[in-house]
């Protein structure tokens, strides 16, 4: 048996390829759409990938397995476990091999034995699977990759069923189906090996370790919430559901495509080099999107093409691409050439396909020498904002979470967490100056360039914002503006 | 005034960048088809490209004024020089911006101008450019854009439109026009740089130097074609006309589709991955083509997928892919990835655009393994060719040019130079096993590849033909198959 | 706590770094030599390296640690169990901030407490780290790095210190002890994840399975070995020992630098560009060791430098260099500029430190044209074997294993492994024509460039050993000339 | 013959490699010291590299001859002309093959001829190469290196001898010298192509074009400097004077050590990897350099390594670099990985070859957590200036050359170059804060970071000068601080 655990850093996902070398065949759990990647890693290992299957219906990332079928017309793998609406429709409109999995199914990749365990509480119809060597001689599993209902100290969180796709009420019932799950798990082997969905740095729970794996044993010692849950129903489900973070909009739309079937890519799209007379067609439309992708905060705010959006690509470009632009807009990146593989596979993993085309950071320059001139944003500190905060025509705006806000935050200042300024933008004022903070200066970026697109008056409070109590004053309570 | 260079090595094939940085504006001259390469070295030299020109109608590539004038909507100057078989035809009937230029006409790049010098022969619509930097105070030309008219050390054949195109007849005459096009070049003054569109190793003229700039003076002195046009024009069709080598059959589609406009490509086209499990379907097939790009002949001959043929991605590999691959043939790509880009930029450059999927070698070893046997081709050394000389069922076959071949083969050897296989194979006995040798092996590796595709049995010599005359009788004269 | 597994794929090696983020301090577990590769990874991850450990005293790989404890003035954690000739000298005669541990001793970095546990069997002195995350609330382990005890499948052989060490009569006290240590490994709890010294492929043990990580309750149920050792001490003793693979011969060199303590790098070794003018002086010498790392063996036999050795940088790289480099030769590379990093980094692995200089394969073609000519080695197939089988002045040499000889081989074929040939050459004839194969031609094309090299007459049989059943008899027993 | 122009964009200087294909020898001229960039081209063109030439002792770079020689044992052709000041001493102290030249030697590689001829001006012992293609059939030249005696409509400037080398009223004589060297060149055929040491951006020269070749005829035409020379040696000495560039410090350091013999290098310094433990030792120290290459001023700005000198690897690095770091001072490189290469050669090509340590930026991060924090300096703008112009604790101090200052500054702004900041820092007040501005903030982020290593209290003007006039009063004339 071989065993690979494939780590995207940027939304903290892991995927599994586990092959039989006996007869050459593989399976991916839970790949990723651009799933050239795993066929390069099977072919140099002498496999094929033959099969996929899935955890359940992810709601941070676009599943690969729909393009597996597609392409290369592999076996499908997916749950048939919860109610009416969790159901895949895709696979089955299709010309596709497909095997819907009840709680107990097996089925086998080689030597390979996969048995699918229902395990609801994430998602209704979550599964895990145990994963045993009947190659190698054994009868019992190895491990069991579980999705996103346990990982290294944590389990998947029950809440996003009401906080991202909207149902009401459901939260308590999923942590109490959660429970349940937890209940079956502590009846699993201790030396099991558990394999989870995400690590460390992933927005599907709230305190992922930064340890690629774990046992059932270990996790039944050391794991807060499944220590919680051995203690009782009542005790895990306030334990569970309290100071969840707020999930990206973006969820909704990728739960959706999942069930329904993601597009097919075929390939990834491949953005046009454009020159910096195509940048004046882009120049200030709202329509389309210009992304952003340099590092450089202080470079953008001293000139960027009127409308573009600062989406640097580093670790929070998946939140803030997610966040930021709206669903089918046509994408055009400023992105260095070596960096454009990179950004295109991020923006393809949470649906953002309308990749059409590219420009150098260069491309700027001679945009600015000949064409028209780039836009600014002014950066300011802290105490510009003392300054400022007895004036009428300014307004601050705080951007991080409303729970960061009810800690602590500057007097008066407004509150729309930055996930959420596309849809709620209108609820701030447009006659007066904002001045956009965060906690370092990050978030306040993108959020600043977000609103300069919409027509804001803006300025960036480029700082940290543990500054602030050496120079005004630290007030906690509710925003002036409720978040959703 | 900026200048610069840019040399496509496997092509021979000069275009040139040249840029007023007072006013941001830049020409590209005989642009390739993958614009995206002028544009980022424009881009990182602060400069836009704002239109394209052809000094004629290509033979050996496609040009890239038609993808310019799409995607980037620069300005293309081209020749209206030449009969009605000569002109350009795609440009009149898009919504491009256009001039077409007689001998004489001058245009402006921001403060440089160009101007169109009728230099026929080569082609009869060819023209040059002379570049005068008037910015730089100027008003003498600096240099002269010559295209296939003059080369370093050698002319633009002028052969080409008989034996490439086809047109009975047209050699002498346009031997005539070349000279007269000499004439008026030696009229020019001696310190004029010269710029020529290929250099070492292309199929468009004889004795090409690696010295990559002359000038008018130094090729007055010492080009030996030139020289001969001084001494008279009798003696120049005779020499201009002597002894030049065959040019690849695919030069015929060249002509054509410059003429017509070359598909818009938008981007490059972009393969997709395959698994081995595909390579089945594949397999065998001779309605697509698999081109393994493999360095190594020896790992080719060992182990291929069945119908593929041996295209090396070295300097041969236009000249095999253009003489071996039917126009609009499904391409399939055995291929590393890290030389995608290339063999893919290499391939539309002389119009093969269905590149549809690829597969890195080591999915060979999978498909070996899981699907099926690969093919093998016998090498062997020419003191096997001596021990088959005499046995009835086997014949040797020569895939070197013809003049080659008479300057001695090997006795009762076949002849079919390698790049007419694909057209004259038919004329090869198919009951009989097929020696095929080169002179070193490389040619004849490919040649070898493409009759095991076609269904002959072949076996590769693998080794020099300059250890021929040691083993066995060398012969001169004609072959016993005809050349086209 | 993060964890991060760093596999070296050509020695099939584990290292590990475990690191505090709470303080920001890490620890690796059996560094290689070249540590920068670690800095590297923990600098990205926010983490200074601040102490190195070691399970063993390692055979097939220099140990990192004194190049740690010299660069960076890192803590060093070493066993001191073991008699006196397994103890550790280097860390005791430099200025090194060390701690030597015994069975039950106990550190931390930062928040995690590691403690050893000694076990010995593979070597005497052997410990391997229990691994307890305090910062993440635990008290118990999560995982126990186990260096070349315990494998996943296996367990890491206990003679080698005869069989590589020389220590006549050391396999069976040393399987006995080995099977102690295995019976308190037994007393662990299940759930215990278990971080193994090395992976598939390694020499280090002989079912390594290619899944890199286990637990205690898995190995307990499914490892062969451990099965065994549940059984009883005799079986297990008898299992252990029976059909190891022959060691390298340079792992005896391994041990004494890893115990004297290896050479201190600073920096990589960076040899010289040379040009074909320098070859001519590293021409046929046999003091000096030129490596032709080019991966395609017909290429090399066709033409390479006279005296140097075929060493195709694949993963057999560090098993020919090992076996086929007398210690402290200077050491020229032919190799393409994008492996050399790559080449030097894996010799300097296994102690080859003496990396002079280095040209591109290209420069053997102009050695070729200019300053004299390349050698050749003829190639044949096994039907030539056949045919040459009754002349006197051939003979046959098998440079397989002698496990593969005795299962069958061709009649009167000689037989020395290939990894001995550098010290057990001079049983061969000088007089005769050598005909060198093995199993695929891989281990022979090396072979016959050392034996060419060694002034030997050679021909490779470029052919798969399971063609000869098919040509000739297959004949059983023992070899005509004895392995040590 | 072969014919490359090799071009260093950060020095604009330009070295040629000329090869003769049919003995497959070649000669470079004027080599940078990293060598191995020339025989790697030569390599894979199939030619050796038998000798070296220079056209003069150069004041921007050191010549890779020595190294050339010492390491491949090529010939070398050095000028012998020019006084005794002017002799190159090295070449005869060690056992090399050189030959001294005089004007009208010749010399040949392969079937190519080189001819001297003296051309002083530049420098005294300047030689111009006339190439001369004997193999090609030619008996007259093709072309000729002109080193720094003609550039692309410029000549290399005479002053350096005074201005960088300190030999006073050295100007005018030179101009006088250079005056008759053009009166030969104006001799030479039109035809004749130019091949010049430099490109646009270096600093020997004062308009040196963006086009890489040129050809006597047009310099003849239109090169203004060779214009005036045609109207007379008055006329000429006082155009050819006025308005040169200060050149930088570190040019008479070039001088001397071509003269006496560049150290030979072997191969490139290799910093070794510093963790951020170390970069503690580096903290503060002014007997090392740590130089900061990231490219983003501001990251800088908001922290680096207390003592560190922001030096970004962009084109200015040869500058920044030859100018703030004192020879021999060891040097520490903050740099990414990927860049490492490019910064040594870059440092070692103007002799500073004691790079011994670098670490990735990341590691400033680790450092600012655990050891210690990292310096900041302050970014105003220029409306900043303005409001503490009357205040007396601050001084604005305005880096750039002194007759930019001249044309318009800051009222009561001091003026050091900062090229001389290093040399002159101590005639600025040291009890005062400094605004450092220049023209768009560049030079002075580099000069504000020297100032704070060397004790100043500073902040950066980070603003474009342009802006001033709309803020304060702009006022020209001498500076308070007079320029060496």
């Amino acid at each position: 048996m071989l065993f690979r655990q494939i780590f995207d850093e940027r939304l903290a996902q892991y995927a599994y390829l586990i092959g039989c070398q006996a007869t050459g065949e593989a399976i991916v759990i839970d790949p990723e759409r651009d799933i050239d990647q795993y066929v390069k890693i099977a072919t140099a290992e002498g496999l094929e990938i033959t099969a996929v299957a899935e955890t359940h219906i992810h709601a941070d990332f676009l599943s690969g397995s729909r393009e597996f079928a597609e392409q290369h017309g592999v076996k499908v793998y997916l749950s048939d476990e919860g109610d009416a609406d969790w159901k895949y429709e895709w696979v089955k409109k299709g010309n596709y091999d497909y095997t819907l999995l009840h709680d107990g199914d097996t089925f086998k990749i080689g030597n390979i034995e996969l048995k699918a365990v229902h395990t609801p509480g994430h998602t209704p119809e979550h599964i895990a699977f145990l994963v045993t060597d009947l190659g190698g001689g054994a009868d019992e599993p190895m491990g069991m990759a579980t999705g996103d209902f346990v990982f290294v100290g944590d389990l998947g969180r029950p809440d996003l069923l009401e906080s991202a796709a909207g149902v009401a009420g459901a939260m308590e019932p999923s942590a109490k189906r959660l429970f349940e799950s937890v209940q079956d798990f502590l009846e699993l082997p201790d030396y099991l090996q558990i394999w989870p969905g995400h690590g460390a740095g992933s927005a599907c729970g709230k305190a992922l370790g930064a340890v690629p794996e774990t046992t059932v044993g270990y996790e039944r010692r050391y794991n807060p919430a499944i220590r919680t849950a051995i203690t009782g129903e009542e005790e895990f489900v306030d334990y569970i559901l309290e100071g969840q973070p707020e999930p990206p909009l973006y969820f909704a739309r990728m739960k959706r495509d999942n069930k329904l079937g993601p597009a097919i890519l075929g390939t990834l799209p491949q953005p046009r080099l454009l020159t910096a007379r195509e940048l004046v067609k882009l120049s200030g439309r709202i329509d389309i999107v210009v992304l952003d992708t340099r590092l450089d905060r202080t470079a953008f705010m001293a000139g960027h093409l009127p409308g573009s959006v600062f989406a640097p690509l580093n670790k929070s470009f998946p939140t803030i691409t997610g966040s930021y632009v709206e669903e089918n807009a046509p994408i055009y990146l400023i992105v260095e050439e070596k960096n454009l593989d990179e950004a295109v596979r991020s923006l393809i993993r949470i649906g953002l396909d309308h990749v059409v085309g590219y420009a150098e950071p260069d491309a700027l320059l001679v945009y600015d020498e000949t064409h028209g001139k780039l836009n600014s944003i002014e950066e300011v500190k802290f105490d510009s904002v003392k300054a400022h905060q007895n004036i009428h025509d300014v307004e601050i705006l705080d951007v991080r979470g409303i729970s960061e806000y009810k800690e602590g935050h500057v007097p008066d200042a407004l509150n729309v967490a930055h996930t959420r300024l596309l849809v709620r933008h209108d609820e701030l004022p447009s006659d007066r100056r904002l001045l956009v903070h965060c906690g370092t200066g990050a978030r306040a970026s993108s959020a600043a360039s977000l609103l300069a697109r919409l027509g804001y008056p803006v300025a960036l409070v480029n700082d940290e914002f543990e500054n602030w109590p050496r120079i005004g004053e630290l007030v906690t309570g509710e925003p002036k503006l409720a978040t959703a």
